[in-house]
């Protein structure tokens, strides 16, 4: 299929290299030449402009950082649906606030290009490997149709529902594992200071009804589990500064559709000053550092 | 074995006729006449005071509501510890802070009465099916000698290190249960009012990394799951008011250790607003009604 | 002078008859053709279009519920900046977010058009008796140009700095005012409840370091104070959901700036919470409903 | 009058060498032999033990750390109750919780000893200058009895009703304070961020609804006021660690009321992070550090 990608970036760049080894023909675009370039060398044809991106192309996907660059990409005065023929399918899998897909995917609808919301989860060692999450928002139809094509960079593949509801579960499950990871990281550094093992207190309640994925695979906790970001200094894995992006796209669309979210907001605040002391770059379980008066290292 | 029991309450009565089943012989007391009467009926044998309680007893089993009443019963003038014989185990399997239980212990061992900490999860369900779970802290040897007595009335028995640490394992759980609990609710509700199915939205936190017990075995939205108090209007379970007991007792001990909980005392304010509100009565996922503006039948 | 006025709502309005009072000639405009009719009869010219209100204006004044509102009166098509000539002032006394403001003013200043911010705070009362303080950001010289049409609508016109100023002076305001009401609330709340006379304790508060216009000028306790919502049921004064609108305000700025609010992001979610419950309408010092179990009539 | 004083730490100390001063003849004690050496140098009697303080004493005032000093002064086995004769005035200027401070003050009267708790705020500099304010909670008579002796050590002495509710009034003041001072640095430190210069802001607060001690007399901005600790590096003043406390005594005794403080608990959580980030010795306003990028010199 030939298939216009925009968006180069850390899971951009992986992702359109599985679609070109899967054989897909691609023409690609990025503001950073030098990504466009890595991807040329790799069999993809460079685009200058985003009219070359969709000229051509049965299939549009965008992989942007934010809410603006989405809109600019496909609302702005040289962008996707100012180009793009009558029927061209157009996926955005970046992870932006439901109202603007919403929103975006109404005005490719109107004029005639079904689209989808399909932001993904797996990090950059996901689309790597080939084996994200996609959540997809989308008739069936269209899910059915865009779903090979998924296949080729991800191994779930889930339709959420109508235009949006991709981005809604991406952020309702970021807000569940912010608030658990925060939560596994209180106790575990209050049970800590009180004198349990973490090692034993870990096993307990991944076996008792606090069990959660923060707590039994991904644990803040150093030394309690090998191969999670803990165990190297918090180092790889996703990054305390996309948590709290995530987390702001929550506040937003809770703000918007009136709904209270307190713990959220803690979290978002947490994140916020962990943030602000200069942690954003490490993974998000090093929030466990604002509780642990011994540092955690 | 002969077994002293304290404590017959809507806990220890089901704990106290396991106890009978397996051959145990009981002598029962609790400040509720007709508590005692109802076990004595049952073929325990009636106690009207402490002292009977625990004379001939090779062991002394107490479960009680608070830490007042474990030191009373314990510490008090015509108390346990004042009657007792040295050498006599004893176990408290009240739900209360590590503080008093290590102080409580330590009077124990110091006259030469070997004493276990051992609070359980698993509710009123749990201990009439004996099928609780015993989180122990004691030494080795004490929690080998006390194990076969607990397997009567659990079905898992964890040791959780040295004195005091069975109450750590505990709090630390459920610490890490609320604030998941709520967050599940947070973003159950946020995703309803963003308009994605919530069945849809759990199954897909339920593979993802929002994964948790509160979401996958226990979630608090009608109608995304059978079985659970959800789906019968939030009777029966884990009381409201007995997990903000339990966040006190998590609150006390972060404080005597200079520990911070953030989300730990915002949920505990949450659901002490919840309580003032007049739902303390209801299971504790009904924490979901704060956030759900059309209520939760 | 010439003034053109569009937004002539529950504040505008008589900010408006204000102007038309001080000798001033008014060009009115409004989306609710009611609002503008009583203008007309009260001595303004009726304008049916912002081409026709800023026609012959030296100054152009709006005040509007929003920064969406904000950007499409000023940025649209057929808006304020697209018909106004050069030279003419531009004062936008809406309060919205300093990002917007500064945005706006830039795109006026780079046409010729000196451009201030001046949000306003005394509510509709204060805007009905000319008694509003206004909040400025303007340069100097713009500053002293608009001061004397200002002070026909406000008492007190205090320059806060450069263009934005005026609505950060704002919402920091309104966000120390949100804590300390709510602060207020939980502390009469707690005192009432600890068995203190609410009277006496506002008196002691009000002397101490605890002191603040919400506990002293504003109490939202029933009974310390009259004259105040408190005393009439929470009718009148600045709504919960206005209060909600300026918190949320804040936290955009606030996420725009990575700067943390942590008791800010709580407040704005016990505003919403409040609000959800079906309380925004009244006075904001209603949120001490939230926590007086008694309700608080 | 002869006064039996017990506790002569940094409060304690000045406060008797103003009895001393105004002639009283005082019999002091002291866990600490220096301090009440120091004292003895000054010309009060130095007594070894409890019972030698209130031996002969018309009137017996404490001024002690915690609640659990002054159940054990009060009410251990040769503690002042055991000791003193009846009809001798007990007055304890602790600040601790209003149930023990009840507590003992019924076991005192029951025994034929009026008791009033009379808390103070002033810190240590009102203490030697005899500018305190007494928080009294006890009977009009009672209180009149006692009025003479503090207003030798302070400047303001308000009666806030029966035994405990000079606790309330401090407990509850405080919390306000808290609130405020946090929420002055949080908008402080926004408005600095969004470019507005914090002289200006905080004079537009000080004469907005946002106006409160924590802004106008106290405010944590470094170079707003002179004189306040944010001009000196945060020494002196008022210790976070001791707001710490008070806010302890706050969430106890709301939890014994079973009364949400939803702010009060985020504001001992923030104060508790700070102090474990060791500057709980540095003054209350300096938790604006944890919002202020640049750090706070």
């Amino acid at each position: 299929m030939k298939i216009g990608f925009v968006g180069l970036g850390n899971m951009g760049a992986p992702m359109a290299r599985n679609l070109l080894k899967a054989g897909h023909e691609l023409v690609v675009h990025d503001v950073v030449r030098a990504n466009v370039a890595a991807l040329a060398s790799a069999g993809a044809r460079a685009a200058g402009t985003l009219r070359e991106v969709v000229d051509g192309a049965e299939l549009v996907l965008t992989m942007l950082p934010s809410s603006p660059h989405v809109r600019s990409v496909y609302l702005g005065e040289d962008g996707v649906l100012a180009a793009v023929r009558a029927g061209v399918v157009l996926v955005d899998s970046s992870t932006i606030d439901p109202h603007t897909a919403r929103e975006v995917a109404a005005r490719a609808v109107a004029q005639g290009n079904p689209m989808a919301d399909a932001p993904v989860s797996g990090g950059t060692n996901g689309a790597a490997a080939g084996t994200l999450t996609f959540m997809v928002g989308a008739g069936e139809a269209l899910y059915e149709q865009i779903r090979p094509v998924l296949a080729t960079m991800g191994k779930t593949i889930v339709r959420c529902g109508e235009s949006g509801t991709g981005q809604v579960a991406k952020i309702c499950n970021n807000l569940v594992l912010a608030i658990s990871m925060i939560g596994v990281a209180e106790a575990m550094s209050l049970g800590a200071a009180l004198g349990i093992d973490p090692k034993v207190l870990a096993s307990i309640v991944n076996t008792s009804s606090g069990r959660c994925w923060s707590s039994d695979t991904y644990n803040p906790y150093p030394g309690v589990m090998d191969n999670v970001p803990a165990a190297r200094g918090y180092t790889g894995g996703f990054g305390a500064d996309l948590m709290l992006k995530d987390l702001g796209l929550a506040a937003d669309a809770a703000k918007q559709s009136r709904q209270p979210v307190v713990l959220g907001a803690a979290a978002e605040q947490l994140y916020r000053l962990f943030s602000a002391q200069g942690h954003g770059g490490l993974d998000f379980s090093a929030i466990i550092q604002l509780y642990r008066k011994d540092g955690a290292s």
